[in-house]
């Protein structure tokens, strides 16, 4: 059985916490939206009845949506979760965090309406933004560093964290700069190096200004 | 064994989600926060290794965060959804889209930080709440109306729009007399009138300008 993973060909976004897990573990799958005619069948798999929203994965006849409810699933299937319940509550309500942190960072750029430009929302992202680096993002890190510094176990979340920490340098690099975050930053570097070829690879889309992250100077740190 | 929900007690908020999963099936359960030393024990258990943010719940030695996550372990125990996983699969991403819809009500009056005042963001709240009732929450409300139309089995999600739809009502009285959505609304009829001994005791939080859904009519439409 193959899977396939139904999300926007253009970004990394929440699809790329999905492709992780699956370029970590060496599980083959099929990028939808990237292969030929993909975008169409996104679309039709959309409607009547089918997900509100990319990301979205067929997994022979079940359709699973919802980020954190994919990795929730594939997590024990690809090695990246124990089976255990209580495990599982406790390793959800994490990737449920980052969650909530990706959708902060995204209103840093659309404090207003995600379906309006940045351009036409600039004065209102800059209060938002000093809001998110001086309250929320300090927040969020302090509390991720340390649960990974309690956490003996590699998993799904270690993968997402490591992708989170890497859209922030990208989008907030001098805020980061001043993040003292030892574990996060050690399990940056180790998943990144375990992630060396696919990271190099073309299948790894670069960070630009359509995704989560975005780097606009203006919105980051002096 | 009795279950703990820890959750501010002075809002409907994220908790009601959860408080209406116990009301509902007629399940005992200890409202932590509006209980004598409450608060205390709730802010001693988010230290150390606990959970991000409230609504948690404890359930025997089981610490569980997140109100999607905490309703994905009540569900099969309350009667409120079946054990089945393909079934599982499909109710929890609703209920994860149902707590953005939130987080998107929520940033109708914060759109700026949720740490400052509404008087302090009104401007930028406008902009934003003008934007999510024209756009937003039509696709949300199309959404969950269509699915509804296709539910033939009552669960936590049935219990959950309803609390969606009283909130919204309360929010945005005129935007919410013109939706035409005949499934979300039948539902919502439904469940008030089996929650009615709820609903009218102590128990049950008034919506307030605390919590999640506010009415301030300059949010509202003309």
């Amino acid at each position: 059985m193959s899977y396939e993973l139904y999300y926007w060909a253009e970004i990394q976004g929440r699809g790329e916490f999905v492709r992780l897990a699956f370029e970590y573990s060496g599980t083959p799958y099929v990028d939808v939206a990237r292969s030929p005619g993909g975008m169409k069948k996104m679309f039709s798999m959309m409607k009547r009845g089918g997900p509100f929203a990319p990301p979205f994965l067929k997994s022979g006849r079940l359709v699973i949506a919802q980020t954190p409810n994919i990795l929730l699933y594939l997590g024990p299937r690809l090695g990246l979760a124990p089976e255990s319940e209580a495990r599982r509550l406790w390793l959800h309500p994490l990737q449920l965090t980052i969650a909530d942190c990706l959708v902060e960072v995204h209103d840093c750029h659309h404090p207003i309406g995600a379906g309006l430009y940045y351009e036409d929302q600039k004065p209102e992202s800059k209060r938002r933004a000093v809001n998110f680096r001086s309250e929320r993002l300090p927040k969020f890190l302090r509390y991720f560093d340390q649960v990974l510094r309690h956490e003996r176990r590699f998993s799904y979340v270690n993968l997402s964290l490591f992708q989170m920490m890497e859209g922030l340098d990208y989008a907030f690099p001098r805020t980061m700069a001043r993040q003292r975050v030892p574990a996060l930053r050690r399990n940056q570097e180790r998943v990144r190096d375990r992630l060396g070829d696919y990271l190099a690879s073309r299948r790894r889309i670069p960070f630009n200004r359509q995704g989560i992250f975005r780097h606009y100077p203006e919105l980051d740190a002096r």
